[in-house]
């Protein structure tokens, strides 16, 4: 069946970008912690790993008091290289703008740890991982993991870490559900939270997006049932699209509108073809194929399907202020234009709260960057969330 | 490279869906005029086609003076079955609620016209049809269309059909962006217009969706380059994955929410596996998998790329008031919950149209049904319609 759309034999690129794959998923370029069977990790599906291995980055240094610890939760597509070059893309860390010396989160002052989430592919154990036991590739062996757990992996490091209770836990999106999640189940480990731009729960239109994106993955020859790395490929282009669609839901329509408009590439006149005539076309193309370089794509699979499960309340009789408790100190933060994790998501974890008894500013910000905002250079968040840690600080006696 | 994840070759069913695509491309089951190399038609690309074939639909029957025939103006994955069994599906006609005896497209009063479009895929000339001079399938041989491409192909059919003005041009989505090129270029032909749902150009976020439908369709081997129908094949995971992402932004976030909430599919539990666990993820996959069976993976290319293209302003020094006579009476129609198409684009057309000294009513009707409920049981809808088009024709003395 040799026909021209057939995909091309893996190459010298494709065989590098295995292997480079597979490095950083087993000796990650960041400190990384190995934990053996004497202590296996239960899951929430009632799986165990008899091996663990949690990859994170730090910044700053901790005080001698250990209280001046932030956790910072990263992203669906995040890992924990915050403020340093990315060891595979060599572009600088994802919020280098937010975190470093006199940054809003002030690494002259505070301890900055960020980890790898579980089920990522960046050190931490997740489907691109060998399994230190049978020498194989997890793939699709490894159980499903919930953000409840990849919270749970957090505070064993912590635990590691020897820092009992962080002065703060901070993300956004797929962070910020790891915040809530770490003020709801263990508010004994967190002095404050700053989950940002993300709710309480999975909407049925965001787990939508998601399963177009694992479809998308799994419709792609190349993906081979999830073996693909064992046989020496990736399933690029399903990838590709994935992290195309999900790109739309980052950006607000007036961004796009601002940025692209109807712009063409690179030419005058449209070429009546199916090239990438619009600069939008040409944009969302390299965001496909750039993310692919750097994930991997069963990675994708079981992180989305984290955030499908994610529902705070439907633990706790379907209430979601019965979710917390009153010991920690919350800064929520939204934008306007984030449709993907609209405002009201965010309004209702504030209004549980405050019914729960917790103290709670709440911020919302004008902007048009939509949900990405939380990366974006956004002053009124960078001033926000310096003024909010700062507070936090001087409360706990922080330097 | 036989692995679990390899297509399947191609067997008896696909077999079957290949030649009923072609048979219905080529021998439509509704009644259809083919144009010869005499009459030959010139497209916006500045390439001509020697042979042209239009498939059309019609309902009722046209009045003595020729006075009373509406134009139905069908959306991308609409066709000109608008009121009867469709003859891949079994189903009922997309539009059966509007059109018919005592509906408000009566058919008792008026003659309903509804013709393919020029790059469909149910009998009017595209990608699936054989060119008659060569006996070879188009592909992607055929030149790319665009929207006044499609609205003069209809021209054309109602010259035919003998009738010189058209009572009323009626359609939602891309229906709706002919609707608009119908009065903008040919104003002596349409006595009122009907556009619903529509804008008069495609947004960056409406071109960066229609991308990713093109990618996943383009990133499934099965595409073949196209040729997928010559090789008995056709992309149907590519074309599934691109439907379910469009699915999504055809409707509401609430009405997602509605329709599914977080419920779980026939199950008690969620299976940590990636099953469609959730019902939306089962809702999605069909619409993905039933879009497949009577749909051209080409002509979704094609007919996407028309709507990219289509900005009438740009014809127009970048003026849409001046794409505008004030021959014609229009009434608008958008939705509250509809976010592909929003209602400030529609407020866009009537502005312009104003400018021009158009006569126009426009109506923005609440609901949650989003994009798709031109398509829904929207009575405020029918109410507008019917008065609308029972007022122009009384002006007109259609009895």
């Amino acid at each position: 069946m040799a026909t021209q759309s057939t995909p091309v034999e893996p190459g010298a690129n494709l065989r590098v970008e295995v292997d480079r794959a597979r490095k950083e998923a087993d000796e990650p370029s960041s400190p990384f912690v190995r934990f053996g069977p004497d202590q296996p990790f239960r899951l929430d599906s009632g799986k165990q790993l008899d091996h663990l291995q949690i990859a994170y980055q730090t910044y700053g240094a901790l005080n001698e008091e250990r209280s001046n610890a932030i956790v910072i939760c990263h992203a669906l597509t995040g890992d924990q290289h915050v403020a340093n070059e990315h060891p595979l893309t060599g572009k600088p860390g994802w919020w280098a703008r937010m975190v470093g010396p006199g940054k809003p989160i002030d690494t002259d002052r505070y301890f900055v740890i960020c980890p790898n989430v579980l089920g990522g592919c960046m050190g931490t154990t997740g489907p691109a991982s060998t399994n230190p036991e049978t020498g194989e590739i997890n793939g699709l062996g490894l159980p499903l993991v919930t953000i409840a757990d990849m919270v749970r992996a957090q505070v064993r490091l912590l635990d590691h870490l020897g820092i009992e209770k962080a002065l703060a836990v901070v993300g956004g999106s797929m962070g910020g559900m790891q915040v809530l999640q770490w003020a709801s189940a263990h508010p004994d480990r967190v002095f404050s939270a700053i989950p940002i731009a993300c709710s309480a729960r999975h909407s049925s239109q965001n787990i939508a997006f998601h399963e177009v994106g694992r479809q998308a993955v799994m419709a792609d020859p190349d993906w081979r049932g999830g073996r693909y790395l064992d046989e020496g490929t990736r399933p690029r282009k399903g990838l590709a699209v994935a992290r195309m669609a999900a790109h739309i839901t980052y950006m607000s329509d007036k961004s796009l509108h601002t940025k692209f408009g109807r712009e063409l590439q690179d030419r005058e006149k449209p070429t009546f073809g199916f090239d990438a005539d619009f600069q939008i076309e040409s944009y969302l193309r390299h965001q496909g194929v750039t993310f692919v370089e750097r994930f991997d794509a069963n990675s994708y699979l079981y992180l989305t399907r984290a955030m499908d499960y994610f529902d705070i309340a439907a633990g706790h009789g379907g209430l979601l202020a019965n979710a917390f408790k009153r010991e920690t100190r919350f800064c929520v933060v939204s934008f306007t234009s984030d449709w993907l994790f609209p405002t009201e998501e965010s309004r209702a974890v504030v209004r549980a709260l405050i019914t729960a008894g917790a103290s709670v500013s709440f911020v919302e910000i004008e902007t048009s960057g939509g949900h990405d905002a939380f990366l974006l250079n956004e002053p009124e968040m960078f001033d926000t969330i310096a003024g909010f840690l700062s507070a936090a600080a001087s409360e706990r006696g922080v330097r």
